[in-house]
């Protein structure tokens, strides 16, 4: 599929059939991530990848859970975290709500450990783009999930064995995957004339 | 150009050829950078566009200025910054060399309003992933500059008036563009063994 194409044909997809992704195709996604560029070439992006319906559903409902708490303490966790301070803490919230992988056959998550680098966030960021668009090109849905990051909050021991995330390890970014069961309309997009201030 | 050639492909470039990038090829990249899902559709990504030569070239001491001083205090830094604390920290400073931007032609610069969502950070650099990958696909050449978010900091007012940059704006990501007087070899991989873990 054409670069262009995929960037424009990707969707977030909601609504997965059920049949597993091959690992194959998995290994194909990953691979793309590994090709982002990192601050220094550090590649410090590790990924869990979660195909287990069971333990997916469990995250599901952990994440749920968590988000409930973070809501109740959202003027609490402002404190620490800027993102949740103003109208972007207080619009986010309103959009938690249970089943929030869509059940999904795959979760595949990026992290690195805290602190290894200065930019690891953001790598973790430009290698998730990068599998949201292999997968689209290989036939597979994704759908990034924020949310995905209470699970570093998580204390839920048996649950986080069960990842097997390395000690000081940090979930950065998220998408699931599977084969859509649906192709969603794309949401209008802002324009180059609104979104851009040119220095010439 | 096929996906996942233009995601192989990428190289971060830091030579270039003296030759301005027609403005219709940047908007093309931004286009691509617009099309990049965002946290509840929340399309809060703007793009600077910096095509002056003088002026890059004023960013680029600004951004050596700042990354000395905040080597000199980074201990200091590292209180409010976790990416600062650790190895990562120390590394990172090492790397901070003058003619950070290579006298690229052109800088992108990917940012929000500071918490106008929750997920804006992320937001930034999946824009910017895609906006690389159609940059190459068009023949033109890329590098991530982590280092660009040292503006946020800068206290140089003429500067930041001819960035016309809104109050409250932050810059979350960038890469400097132009056609690449280079193709260098890409550095070895990490491979899906070395970095997956499978919870099946």
């Amino acid at each position: 599929m054409e670069v262009f194409e995929a960037i424009k044909g990707r969707r977030s997809i909601r609504k997965y059939l059920d049949k597993p992704v091959e690992r194959e195709k998995i290994e194909q996604v990953i691979e793309a991530g590994l090709w982002a560029p990192s601050g220094q070439n550090n590649q410090p992006v590790r990924f869990i990848v979660v195909t287990d319906r069971g333990l997916i559903d469990e995250i599901d409902a952990e994440i749920y859970a968590i988000g409930k708490v973070f809501k109740r303490i959202r003027l609490f966790i402002a404190l620490f975290g800027k993102e949740m301070r103003g109208e972007g803490g207080r619009r986010v919230f309103k959009s938690l709500h249970e089943n929030g992988l869509y059940k999904a056959p795959v979760i595949i998550m990026a992290g690195a450990q805290r602190r290894s680098s200065a930019t690891y966030m953001k790598d973790c960021s430009l290698a998730t783009q990068n599998m949201m668009l292999a997968a689209h090109a290989l036939g597979l849905g994704t759908c990034y999930i924020g949310w995905m990051r209470l699970l570093n909050h998580s204390f839920n021991r048996e649950l986080l064995r069960r990842l097997s995330l390395p000690k000081g390890f940090e979930i950065c970014d998220a998408a699931i995957l599977g084969y859509p069961a649906s192709s969603p309309q794309p949401p209008k997009r802002k324009t180059v004339e609104e979104t851009v201030t040119w220095v010439q």
